[in-house]
């Protein structure tokens, strides 16, 4: 088997949506996919084998994190990430660029590299193409990002533009350093631009057209209305090649993954379901709903009726409202694991969709169920976790 | 099957330490035994399934916490706390005395019961002997505990005298009371006296004549020197009639538990393992070890060699440390996971050592290898445990 290749088993007649299979040294992964986030080196509060029952097919990790603690050294002398961690699926590193940016203290920015300062003990740090390459050869991931430059939103026309062609620089040189540092892995190419559309457009023909296995959309949801990224997204895919795999960086909820694969993205990722799940929002097909509220103290039921995980297959909502409301960790696990695997079953059912010519029909019936967070509501989170971040690091 | 019976199966000639079996209706309990502590109806950061694979045999709840949250009539119209909480195996409720003490803002104690303001939400609420076979009705546990006044330390000899035959009185009570509200259940009865040896012998011999199926040996490790509650048991045992399980309340660490065998004890439940787990001290049979320490960075092989626990049989003791240092809420559950199956491996021990007439032998080896925490490291936890409880009450 090759290391990796991806194949369309069905796309839709009336929009972008496919149904793919990539394969990898550490198994298949079925498309579209919802990937959960295990920043560093664990998606906060679950286990492996908790991932692989919710039907977990891939993970994402953080470079920027692992670098600085425990280490990639570390985690290479151990075998790489899959044994360190314990997890043997697929996994997808990505390239510390956009931590970089949100989360480190930036020091100094070249042709080169970036300098940046550490989040956790303000120690001094060097990232460039070749060694982000390196570190994610060390990490053993089986899909790696390269180094890029997410702009900031809002930015003028002249600065995305010299952050796109400054990634873009970065980017063949991943491709350079990848050989030499393990050609076993699968390196996608990001796109960048922006909010501009000539440049979105031009950044995905030219990385498109260079030899990467798959393609990230970065720089969306930073910030932006989701009409605005959804219409980023509408120049972008049509400059893609076809054969190659999509994955949306950083997004997102529920109803982003319904739209987002009408609009041609196979893989998406995004802490938010096991974020907002800590904070006590779980997923039903109805919207997201508080289980701290006062509806759920008597509820016999689970969570969501019909629900297949672990949650709601052994326990009532009003016994998880209590943990909620007593703050104990088994909380953070049973909400954590209802909404990773609400986010894969909701994956998997875009994928039958696709495969039986119905995606628009559950689109539609989909969206019309689903109630999102408002944008007020979506603004104030936002706010407080930027508040708790600042706190740590203060 | 009666609902409740105890056999001892072996005896060890040298000392008081005897292997038995109790029965439940939710199953054997082979002691002697270690009881994991699920304060609000869970064992912290762990689940129903883990307790099982570390081969819990039951465990112990706090009646004062659940009346508080959810309250117990909630977890009745469940069915109770077993199916509530999603476990099937013996539970053994405490009475709330001990939390009323030392949690609750006691408001008024009489003859009639106690009053206390909620440490929650600063509600009043009345337990009386009566009310707390009422409320264990409702959890409808397999063993329960009657209500008792826990003595300070140091206390008087007449404070000492008059709480214990207060307690006794409301055990009178809560013997004709759980008849009315669930024949059933089992009640043990508690011994108290504080640190009086004259005491300990009356209560022994009073309470162990009282038509109760098990004794509870309550206001011991209240913050006093280990040897002085070993003193008391030395007292209390041969005072207590021997076909009765006997349960040493709130104790203890590794080197407690292999000591209060040999002084007749047969049951043992403590948050120790659970708590020093979530702050980093892992038990090993060489004494208790931070799994934070730098010792563990590059370490390679499991927290114990040998072990059988989850953790040490998928994880390097080097990935328990990356977790514990960032603070990830899965090394809570990892570090938890291996204590708990620590002492209920070492219970399992002790029982053979005694079915196999080895159990000197045994207790001499593990107490000549195991380092237990010294007093002072003692003293320095239950001080920052304080703190932060206080710190969480204010």
């Amino acid at each position: 088997m090759p290391p990796f290749s991806f194949s369309i088993e069905a796309e839709c007649p009336e929009t972008w949506a496919r149904a793919g299979t990539i394969q990898t040294p550490h198994g298949p992964i079925h498309t579209p996919i919802f990937m959960p986030v295990g920043t560093q080196a664990t998606v906060k509060s679950v286990s492996p084998e908790e991932l692989r029952a919710a039907q977990a097919q891939i993970i994402l990790s953080n470079t920027y994190h692992l670098m600085l603690r425990p280490g990639s050294d570390l985690i290479a002398s151990f075998g790489g990430l899959h044994s360190f961690m314990h997890w043997d699926g697929p996994i997808l590193t990505d390239s510390g660029g956009f931590q970089v940016w949100s989360l480190g203290n930036l020091r100094k920015l070249n042709e080169d590299g970036v300098v940046f300062k550490s989040h956790i003990d303000g120690s001094l740090h060097t990232l460039t193409p070749e060694r982000v390459m390196e570190i994610e050869a060390e990490l053993g991931s089986d899909i790696v990002l390269p180094l890029d430059i997410c702009s900031p939103y809002p930015c003028t026309l002249a600065e995305a533009r010299k952050a796109m062609e400054w990634t873009h620089r970065w980017e063949e040189r991943a491709l350079v350093a990848k050989e030499r540092h393990n050609p076993d892995q699968t390196l996608f190419g990001i796109v960048q631009g922006a909010f501009e559309p000539e440049l979105r457009r031009e950044s995905a023909r030219i990385i498109g057209n260079m030899p990467f296995k798959g393609l990230s959309i970065g720089g969306l949801s930073v910030g932006e209305p989701k009409e605005q990224m959804w219409g980023m997204l509408r120049h972008v895919t049509p400059e893609l090649p076809r054969d190659k795999p999509r994955h949306l960086l950083g997004v997102g909820s529920p109803e982003d993954l319904v739209e987002g694969v009408g609009l041609g993205m196979d893989m998406f990722d995004c802490v938010l379901p096991t974020r907002v799940a800590r904070h006590g929002g779980l997923f039903t097909r109805d919207g997201r709903v508080s289980i701290k509220g006062a509806r759920f103290r008597m509820e016999h039921g689970p969570i969501e009726d019909g629900c297949d995980c672990y949650t709601c297959q052994h326990y009532s909502a009003a016994y998880v409202h209590h943990l909620a409301r007593a703050e104990e960790q088994l909380y953070f696990r049973l909400g954590t694991i209802h909404n990773i695997r609400f986010m894969l079953r909701l994956a998997a059912e875009l994928r039958s969709s696709i495969l039986n010519g119905t995606y628009v029909a559950f689109r539609e019936a989909f969206l019309a169920r689903y109630v999102p967070a408002s944008e007020k509501v979506r603004e104030a989170q936002r706010e407080k976790w930027k508040a708790a971040r600042e706190q740590r690091q203060s």
